[in-house]
């Protein structure tokens, strides 16, 4: 039995390549008393382990070169030493990008096969669904009737975000960016319009997009894609700033139209939120997320890549848009 | 006797001029039923005209060209047409830029002259206290021990602002534009330390004017002098949007680095408000705010420019900085 991990090997200059990580043989671990062995079953990869590779401060620390990358991982536990495991047991936690991770109970939660997919665990049912459902619940409170804007919206996150939208009564508008993906989200999801942010007329095709404007804008992405939303806003608009994937790879900070003026003449509310701020109401986050998954108001895309080997370059194709929705490596 | 009134006699390209303003003879006006006339003895002139001024969309309708300015008002009842108001009553309301208004009831409030100097309801007893009231302690909820900045700290709002933060307990730190201003702020209102904006090292500034980083930015400049807080944001931070005066006279939009990604990785929250909102609470914080008064724990500064034709130049010096405190016309 064999163990290989995926280390930083460099930090990445811009765009990620597959030379800023290492895959390398390692040992499988000895369990200390409390821990368990799992092995990988699913990795997730996400936008925002970009933000750990770069050496800034941030709101986890970030790697250093030549630490293997942790992210959520499914498993199946295959050895012991805790009574609260058994062998065969599926688990999720954040984990490192290795075959085999020894853990200890607090970092693992286990996965119920009979509820849906365990992969949903590192998708709608794990940090991208609770993360769509509390940033759009807590921070942009959408009330019935209002226009709800996802940026992303074919990603894990923003395609939960659309249907929990949708769920409570509002007008959802998607953006992704291609027609492939927005036609996904309104036939599949019941978006009520998609938006292409590579429209070269991207301001006039929101505006038809929102004839009522903007309540709620639930952002993924950041930049230009935002700056097109801000004329739209209604008074008394809340921006949830979940992500701001089209700026991850720059190695200077974003430039554009400042927001506050938008912010003060509509009396608007914008909030960055990072979703362990939660931590207290996953169970019951999950809980609404299952229900609504079982009784088939909320779907869910993957995309999978297969492979171990495969996990850099998946992480990759984030910022080229190559998902729709939740991008997994399965790995066994 | 005679009236005479101040109309907007064309749109400011920029920076306002003179040439903006046409003063003008008037009739006296009838009274109605129900009216009163009102000798005007202090007019405010506020930033926030300014964007009354453009033709565009924002939180009032902006004035038409032809228009008497209206602004905060504190004159003396003449003659009435209501048992509410009798000759020799001191009020206060939005009135135009007049020697004489007819007002109705509901457009007045009557002012104390025993509380306070009759001219603190146009300023720390009136709109620009109640903005600094609920601005901060609604949105920045400050506590105790924390970092307040202040951008525009020696205007009314802003110098209110700084006290209400030292008088729950925190650290103020005051942003204005010259160093008498800065002396001012430190030595008589006891603000914790002040900067320049025009120091060429202002990030440096502010960094070493906020040890402990920045937990809440009251910010009524915008524009760079905002860019330089954000790398200052503690987790959590709250920022105050309450006017932007350095953009108020550019043409077009303000660029500069987008504040979102500072947002995210602080969990941080913006948010822009108009007083009108808090109207519900204005008895509530006028109280606060006269108690703080006469127990010496609030002090104000006024800049009075005597002579209504002066109203317009008045005005326009906003926009250089030449106020320290609430800035006035004296009429009569």
């Amino acid at each position: 039995m064999l163990n290989k991990e995926i280390r930083l090997a460099s930090r990445p200059a811009g765009m990620p390549t597959p030379d800023n990580f290492n895959i390398v043989d390692a040992e499988i671990p000895h369990l200390k008393d409390g821990e368990v062995l799992v092995r990988t079953l699913y990795i997730s990869v996400d936008p925002y382990l970009r933000g750990r590779m770069r050496e800034a401060r941030s709101y986890v620390p970030p790697f250093a070169v030549g630490d293997v990358i942790v992210s959520g991982v499914v498993g199946e536990v295959v050895e012991s030493r805790t009574p609260e495991f058994v062998p065969g047991d599926i688990v999720t936690g954040m984990l490192g990008w290795r075959l085999y991770n020894a853990a200890a109970v607090p970092e693992l939660r286990k996965v119920d096969p009979r509820v849906a997919s365990i992969t949903t665990a590192l998708g709608v049912l794990g940090m991208p669904g609770l993360t769509a459902y509390f940033g759009l619940l807590d921070i942009g409170k959408p009330k019935e009737g209002e226009t709800v804007v996802v940026s992303g919206a074919a990603g894990a996150v923003g395609m939960t975000v659309c249907q929990i939208a949708k769920i409570k009564g509002c007008r959802a508008v998607g953006i992704a960016g291609s027609d492939e993906k927005n036609q996904y989200l309104t036939a599949e999801l019941g978006v009520d319009a998609a938006v292409n942010y590579k429209s070269p007329e991207l301001g006039r095709a929101l505006k038809e997009a929102c004839p009522k404007g903007v309540d709620v804008y639930f952002d993924n992405v950041g930049g230009e894609v935002s700056d097109a939303i801000w004329p739209l806003l209604n008074h008394g608009a809340r921006i949830v700033i979940c992500g701001q994937i089209s700026l991850y790879n720059l190695d200077k900070p974003d430039v554009g139209p400042r927001a506050q003026p938008y912010l003060l003449v509509n009396s608007a509310m914008m909030e960055g939120f990072i979703i362990t701020k939660y931590a207290a109401g996953f169970a019951e986050g999950v809980m609404s997320l299952a229900q609504w998954l079982v009784t088939g108001k909320l779907k869910y895309a993957e995309t999978v890549v297969e492979g171990f080997e495969n996990t850099p370059q998946a992480f990759i194709g984030l910022f080229s848009g190559e998902n729709l929705g939740k991008q997994l490596v399965k790995v066994a």
